[in-house]
């Protein structure tokens, strides 16, 4: 049988060549859990990354964990958190963030393209009565880039963040694809994030040449006490984490996560130029949606592509940081022969 | 400064060279999550070590996890759970069960070197009234080998199996040195555990040789589904699971994980034997308790040797997998000439 | 100050004679929680008005408590609850659904006046994945009578019935007003309920001219003994429950619940008559919903009456048992002169 | 048969006339939950009792809510509560405060009569270790009257209290029997509480006369706000909350909560005197722990005494508000006569 061309997800990608180095050069006895050196140089990478020293920076191992616990320190149990409709806290993480916050209600808003504006949260906030009998909203979470691929501009973000500070809520930007949004807009990372308000960010390395690691960042002390109780309460303090420290500083090493977004969202570009008006929404990151007949659907995948169905009449392709440029090639042109 | 010579924690040791090269065999695109080859094999592979089609195996990257996901198996959240003074779960996992349990209480039994009894259990059940006004247990939880290095031989696991089928409690083993268990008694896994009345077993790698993968093992099809959700929603189904399933199956291919015990064991014996009558209590497994004064143990540090006091007037020594027959020697040479 | 004549709330409404009665009798010596004598008489009352043995009865002090250890009873924390979007265990109890729960989710429907129907039901469930990454629905919680004021008949209630079986989920009804309801469609208790499918019934009696008793009813033993843990475990398990339960079976006897509800039903339907056109919704049970200007409103309260506004435009009338026949009268007439 | 005099619970014992009194005047149309004109009158009463501004004062239906909310608010969900090994909270609560906190565990200390010390809670203070792998304390629980009917004075609470401020703990008093504390004590009650270092009072009303009232007492407002929403939550607002502001008013009028109590005390003291050196120990409330034989407690029972067994040899007298004199004699005198 032939070989498959996988557009299905960046979650399914390799671990690129400076991780799997990082992994061989970690192998050696060291401390346990995070009392290692490479865990101990994280703060200080992401700190320089972000431009201030007010970094507190936790390794896990999923974007669902980052996730909720950085929801749980923003909500209490008798809480709420506003996110759009589309949001994978809401949809794809089986109730992670009411198990870590002990059942804080999710509050969902609208916008195009998985993006909440100012109006949309205003407008989900403003279905909640002040009294006793309802949930509170405390916190409000972003995917940046979005479920559906498109990317918050930081004027954006601090658009969110302004209304976050006059509401009083926390601001958590779900981050799995945080480096393809970034390479996206060509901007610094603090402009995107903490310059902006956001207090909490799930910064995504995974989906993007990582193996097992991602980071939750809070640009402030104020959680990271908590929190530490909080991973290893949820049993997500490995016992090697010097595994996971090591992905990370290679990842940030050289900007490979850039260079690695940037090739994801490259690939998606040419995918899009080539789906053209079949496309469903903008491409900004490193996901294309489009319109396709289920006979389009099935002409596609019998030439060797691989793919999810989104919803009758579209489809989601995923691109990542090690997409063949060929199978790229491959699957542009098939777009446009159909 | 000299190298230091370290057995404080077989956390802390190196990943084996099967489990590293297991990395790099499964390092290519996949299927995300669990859908991928490596995690197909998985049951099957234990089906076989365990001897038994009832085999329900799942990857998490934590003892912790595994065990939590295990007692929230067993337990509600209006019940209890009897486990060791001792127990890791009660000592060392920040309330991880009383968070995955949403709140069951642990319920203490005693017994030399962390080993409970038919009769020490007994005595822990005979504390809890039968009335709605006490959380009523539901589960027994033990450690094999226990913390204090010891281990339970299959008969003494069977006598607990039969008192729990006696009192309806779910019968949990927490193994994170399951291999050193079975090292040292060389007995089938399966008479250790399913055919000894355990329902669920937390297998651990990771001291063992693995990097971060461990494995929770239900024998039997009952709580499969549920636990499958609770995985997902406590934030511990990796993307990129196959990177966890290729670890453990190159652990039990060709033995490794015994392997790799056995010279754990081995190593522990010759301190023990070195030790003679400072041992606190036997040496069965990879952990070795001796009395030591302050001076002594001050003494062992400035020879370069790295461990934990463990209480006034005791310390841990910890083998590994990969600990240097070298420094083996010179603790061992070391600990005579106190 | 004149007297204000109110129509905000039956939670607002008095005692009823029978009530204040049995609070005497019951005010002696007994045996504590729910050993006693009174309490010992709820499941052979409950299982003459519900025709069948199969009943468990527990008395509770608030629809909150009773609504949420229903739920908790049908779904676990992994799992999610199927309601309208306008339910009161969405809107108005604080997110206590989740806290018994430990984090289930509420999945909304839609529906006129608050009522869903097998269509939108099926319509909430197809957004739900039947994947590990979604929680997955257990159950289907219905109002009866609605927030709305509205009624499901017996056949409504059993066609949502045997989608409930069809899908394995567990039929909660939220009866705050169940009376309202039965009184309305003069109907047998139990053909609007096990009958018709319904496994759990939260039987109001604090609107209906109790003091503080509700009544969880279970169509079936499987739930009685978690429950009466997760009672005792909520705080729920009144040391004198003898009051509580002596209250509910003075409300039984003679068929005072019905009667007051009845009661309550007529001055609704006076002022509905009296609304016309201005009606929001037809007027099934004690809840009266209208079309009013601001300007209306502001002139009806000007001349005694206390009401709600209900969103912009529209008030919310909500009789009682002991609705003043006057003040009923002098509301209509007021509704009228509009 | 021959009426039965009970001495086995204060739970069981009848609402006092002034109570009753204070129902029926009560039973009108009121605002609902907490907003009606006795639950206004609440925290100026016991501002004035306790003589400070600084009280937030919640009714709730059970002692059991009143400690878990309280708990709640003291420790979060990663922390621990020390208590007695015989608290209430640990052993008769089934769980409630592993609920309420989501979690928290218990840490117990020991003491004589279920009295802590400085030195005993130290010395179970002193068994967590200070690292992410341990729950760390937060709160100190102590119950006064003890579970064994002796009274902490104000310099022993205070002793705890500055323990408390040293270790940042929280401190809770489950003040079940605080009337009786108090009587016997014949101290202010803020000597006893704040002024002694205590955050949160439950302060019992039901076992001494009360029918379904107790009060969460807060001194500050700190706690205010979020106890609040998780009284809601919990299912504990009850929609005719007047009924129970109106009888703990009832009680704090003309001193009637300390009029019951001493009532009760002096009973257990009579019961006590007779039983001389029988006594397990001393009596300082309405609790009397006496050894008995088997055949003695059945002679006792078969002249129409019931009371509880209380572990081998031993039998648990409880007098309430409302114990016959002639009851109280004839018990006595059948105690000389064993």
């Amino acid at each position: 049988m032939a070989r498959r061309m996988r557009f299905f997800s960046d979650n399914a990608a390799a671990a690129c060549p400076e991780v799997m180095a990082a992994l061989q050069a970690a192998n050696r006895l060291d401390t346990a859990y995070d009392g290692d050196a490479f865990s101990a140089q994280l703060e200080g990478a992401f700190s320089e990354l972000f431009e201030t020293p007010q970094v507190t920076a936790l390794w896990v191992a999923t974007g669902t964990a980052a996730n909720s616990l950085a929801l749980a320190a923003l909500c209490p149990p008798h809480g709420s958190i506003v996110c759009h409709r589309d949001a994978h806290i809401q949809n794809d993480e089986c109730g992670a963030p009411e198990f870590y916050t002990h059942g804080a209600k999710l509050v969902l808003a609208e916008g195009e393209g998985a993006k909440v504006t100012p109006e949309t949260v205003r407008a989900a906030l403003a279905t909640i009565r002040d009294d006793v009998h309802q949930v509170q909203p405390h916190a409000l979470s972003i995917t940046n880039a979005t479920e559906y691929g498109l990317v918050y501009t930081p004027a954006e973000v601090a658009a969110l963040g302004e209304l976050c500070r006059e509401r009083s809520l926390g601001f958590h930007m779900d981050g799995a694809r945080f480096a393809n949004a970034v390479a996206r807009l060509d901007c610094s990372p603090a402009d995107l994030t903490w310059r902006a308000g956001v207090d909490a960010l799930s910064f995504g390395f995974v989906k993007n040449g990582g193996m097992s690691a991602e980071v939750l960042i809070f640009f402030g002390p104020e959680h990271r006490k908590a929190t530490l109780y909080r991973r290893k309460r949820a049993g997500h303090l490995l016992s090697k984490g010097r595994f996971l420290a090591a992905q990370i500083l290679a990842m940030l090493k050289d900007d490979v996560w850039l260079r690695n977004a940037r090739s994801a969202n490259d690939s998606a570009a040419k995918l899009a130029e080539a789906a053209g008006s079949r496309l469903v929404s903008p491409v900004e990151a490193n996901e294309v949606f489009l319109k396709v007949s289920a006979e389009e659907a099935a002409s596609l995948r019998a030439r060797g592509f691989d793919f999810y169905d989104w919803g009758p009449g579209e489809a989601r392709l995923v691109t990542s940081w090690d997409s063949d440029p060929a199978d790229v090639e491959a699957l542009a042109a098939a777009i446009r022969a159909l």
